[in-house]
């Protein structure tokens, strides 16, 4: 617990103060973090979690069942051995490799002139953090972006963390967990593994997955999002201005990343924009995205013909600065394209959208987005800040799915990921929405067509309009197959969806949610090992071990849960039914006495009866 | 309210006593129930629920909105005209059908020694109805099932009712409740109409679509299950050995039509099985089905090897003369291919498969369900019950998938179909269970090709193993695939899938989600009108019309408290906006006011400008 962190950030180990134990530390259960090194970069701490099983009660005695690792994007908030302070914020794990590379400087003073007045101003004092840390920023005519340093042929710390991260394969886990058990061993090159770290760096040389990183986030524990990787998840977090507080945020999203989510996105509305992002940024462990139009616009008080480029850039260097690892920027909105949107039915539906087409249209002038894109690159290639380019005509209803707004937008979307990847950035394309499933392939497809195959981050898509209170569901279904399809990265959608903002309630039930279409999509996919802990909880359900059960599954404490509302007894987490069907109706209970009578028949020559049946029989029947 | 009951039956008019006040009989919000009258048989009364729609604000003033009429499973339950005694059952709206075509006679005792001996027992009194009806049989020789009139190119009342019921298309719909208003105008043959008894006739005839309607359940309002329909779903209910109790069979079977189940299911397994079916079967607006071999297993003290035939038949006699639609019947699970089980991760999950298994395993016989067939066909003919050939060797887990086992069955289905059309039996038939996304389509064209294309009826399928307590979801995506594929029923899958019995919340949440993952099929399938929902949603929604919004969904209470636990105040049930986003960020305000700024400009001479801008643009441009 005293040795120094060999990743050489800082450890916090001041307990948490006051307001801040509303944060979310309870372990899983059965579980146990684990960090597996690097081979490359011994260095590396790639965070995983180890789920231990009990043994299977045969026959002939006890037979043991190997642990199970599962992908964990809950940093170190689920490591009873971190101590935390939220208003420190987490260790900076990948502060070291970024400076090694050399290619980045520290700001003396915020290069945003908002950043500094907000900085600066004494009244803002009660909402600061603990700690401070001055931007880093590329040396003048750097590069360094992870895209840039693919391209060169160069493996990143941050790559071969990914790649380690990535791998499912039985194999390559369980050589991985070896290795943290026996840290003298090596990991050879022999041992066959799916996900390398060249393979990580070509796809993202390609265009085909992002890494988002902003060298102003080293907090963040290194991810992928390309469709030669497993789903990701994205839940979006952020006060509005009618409810919540900067400790809630923080804690949405400690809980959101607890139950899964790769990404979180931070829609703050409010007046405390810049502070509420600072504390986010400084204790997340994923990338963290942001519509910077949002508070662009809070700065002009509302009033969207008033943005102009100069306060827009301003605000992009602002959250560059503090670490904002991806930005949607709606710049494929062109004036020419609003007429399109007149007949719709529900018109645009995204803000960003709606805001950059008032803007259009009040001046009569293209989006300052897309006339200033060459601009905008030129400022996220120095911070490594990744586009997610912004769908701000996406359809809002089944009516007005694949329109020719939606796809005069999509196509610009392409021309816009074309003239990033030429600047070194990084590049997302967000995607529908509302699309009815017969029409949800042809969006994958044109996607891929017109935007070279960078990484799709869609919002569900929904798959019918009515049934709000539910649209986590209609829009998990749409998730689960345009994952299969290729998106590389789905956007979560609560509960409350059109109704209001979500609570912690939702915000879980729409991680977990999207975790199980992304798990589904894998699965369909057919991605290495992605099946492994499927077959672990089918085989904990069918030999009645209930902990483990509970413990392999998303949310072990719902079904808990919801076991224990009929069964509550400890007695019943070995019982050999529950109380669904009941102790005689039970068909796994009644399939396991089949089986001991199948294997006492065998023993008593059932084997020849069986062959005559067979002769009588089928072509489908195998001797047992 | 005192005129007699157009169709025939008896209008049961005593207050709800006692314990029965506990079903829910609240109203729909801004919903009335309406009936629709037939053109060949004018005392059909169809019911609908048509939901009313407050008028659009528009800047010329207020501009009405159609009502929408939907699909209604709710029976009188829904209706507040109607006064109802649970315990004498719902009006029986069939009963002058059936007995106008001369083909049944009833017995003057039950034909069934089990039923017999339960309504002589003195025991049982307190948990009898208030009133017995003599049970229904063919006349010896008669087949009296809608397949066997549909073959003869007879429609019946029956036929037409459906057709009524399943008309989606606006036009049909709005002539239909043009009807309503003007009872006088007749409904031409010339007037377009998707479904017509006729098409409903041949579907029944070719078998790709059954009407499972008992001549013992005249209460029940006809319903179609058929890929050229409206895709429907299936609610289980029933008590375990371990919770719950008669009355509350009652209200959950209220409970699921009211949000939406097409048929339900009776899985009870207690002590008084026989007495909680006949409270449901009387009850009940929606076909009932059961799994027969539950019964029987009961009344050999839960000893399958001590099952027998003749046990077994009493039983189908009993619950054909109660009224129960339609029977899963596990007979495809044959003894040659339980050694097909042996090397799965989880064996037989199927109660009825597991059950079979283990008689077939202690005698060493083959399935009598297999070998009885066709006496058991010759039964059902007598009382119009149809197959819902059970799919005992449906995987338990993504591992057992489309294996040996279950595709061996699947092929037998096939037969036991064929053999079932030969004597006039509807049949249809169960599916799986735990398939990922890329392995579903290839059951729903073995299935067609085998089973010749009677409908499909599936469990889920479940897409991942991984999220006990999210099992509706898992579900809901392959249910929502399979459905979109061609499979006609749903059946249900609760929150508490796997760890206990559902409750009524679970099953509220299992309704809806299959509700929604039906309805994304209709919409898939392109079925015409499907949409019309949808888009009056979201007008609604676009308009900020919340209540209109609310009343449209398919749980209204759940969007409304949803909406409420943030705004709860009655104005903001008009405000522009709900604290997803607040007032300034929401999208669909900054479109209004987009729009109106677009017109106003559009009269200022924009389209000049806008067509100069078309000639550098692009070719996707639209004049305005």
């Amino acid at each position: 617990m005293n040795q120094p962190d060999p990743t050489g950030g800082p450890r916090r180990r001041d307990r948490l103060p006051g307001a801040a134990s509303a944060i979310t530390r309870t372990p899983f259960p059965k579980s146990q973090k684990i960090y597996v090194p690097g081979v490359i970069f011994p260095e590396l701490r790639v965070p995983m979690r180890q789920i231990s099983q009990s043994p299977t009660r045969g026959r002939s005695g006890l037979v043991e069942n190997d642990p199970v690792v599962v992908y964990d994007t809950s940093g170190p908030f689920s490591d009873p051995n971190v101590e935390l302070d939220v208003h420190r914020g987490i260790p900076r794990v990948r502060a070291p490799w970024i400076n090694l590379r050399g290619d980045v400087e520290q700001q003396a003073a915020p290069g945003s002139r908002f950043g500094a007045a907000r900085a600066a101003d004494p009244a803002l004092g009660h909402l600061r953090m603990a700690t401070r840390h001055a931007p880093l920023r590329a040396k003048p005519g750097a590069v360094v972006t992870q895209l840039h340093y693919a391209r060169q042929g160069i493996i990143t710390p941050e790559m071969e963390f990914v790649a380690i991260r990535e791998n499912q394969r039985a194999a390559a886990i369980r050589e991985a967990v070896g290795r943290v058990q026996h840290p003298g061993q090596s990991f050879g090159a022999a041992i066959p593994r799916e996900v390398t770290p060249a393979f990580v760096r070509d796809e993202l040389a390609r265009g085909r997955a992002i890494l988002p990183n902003n060298i102003n986030h080293p907090e963040s524990e290194p991810m992928i999002i390309g469709r030669n990787f497993l789903v990701k998840i994205n839940a979006n977090i952020g006060n509005s201005a009618v409810t919540s507080s900067i400790e809630e945020e923080v804690e949405k999203l400690v809980w959101a990343t607890r139950w899964g989510a790769d990404t979180v996105m931070d829609l703050s509305t409010g007046p405390h924009i810049h502070e509420t992002r600072e504390w986010i940024v400084r204790n997340s462990p994923v990338p963290i995205g942001t519509v910077p139009i949002y508070q662009a616009l809070e700065k002009v008080g509302g009033k969207a013909e008033d943005l102009t480029w100069e306060l827009f850039a301003d605000t992009l260097i602002e959250q560059c600065e503090q670490g904002v690892d991806y930005f949607t920027i709606h710049a494929g909105v062109l004036l020419r394209f609003i007429p399109l949107t007149a007949d719709r039915l529900t018109g645009i539906v995204s803000r960003g959208g709606s805001i950059m087409a008032r803007w259009c249209l009040a001046h009569h002038k293209e989006n300052f987005l897309y006339t200033h894109w060459d601009d905008i690159c030129d400022i996220m290639a120095a911070y490594d800040v990744a586009f997610s380019i912004g769908d701000g005509l996406r359809p809002g209803s089944l009516a007005d799915a694949n329109d020719a707004a939606q796809f005069a937008e999509l196509k610009v979307q392409g021309e816009l990921t074309k003239r990033a990847w030429a600047k070194g950035v990084q590049v997302m394309n967000e995607g529908p929405g509302h699309v009815p499933m017969h029409m949800i392939r042809e969006n994958m497809e044109k996607q891929l067509e017109w935007c070279g195959e960078a990484p799709f981050y869609t919002l569900g898509p929904l798959t019918t309009d009515i049934a709000p209170g539910y649209d986590h569901i209609t829009s998990g279904i749409g998730a689960a197959m345009i994952g299969w399809y290729g998106t590389a990265m789905l956007c979560y959608v609560t509960p409350k969806e059109h109704l209001g903002l979500p609570d912690k309630e939702d915000v879980r039930q729409g991680v977990v949610t999207y975790k199980l279409a992304a798990h589904a999509a894998d699965l369909a996919k057919g991605h290495p090992g992605a099946q492994r802990r499927d077959d672990a909880l089918s085989k904990a359900r069918f030999e009645f071990r209930w902990e483990d059960q509970f413990a392999l599954s998303l949310d072990p404490e719902k079904a808990k849960e919801f076991h224990d509302q009929t069964l509550p007894a400890e007695g019943a987490k070995v019982a050999h039914f529950c109380s669904m069907c009941g102790p005689k109706f039970c068909s796994m209970n009644i399939t396991q006495e089949v089986r001991a009578e199948a294997e006492r028949q065998a023993a008593e020559g059932m084997a020849a009866q069986s062959e005559a049946f067979a002769a009588q029989g089928g072509e489908l029947y195998t001797p047992a």
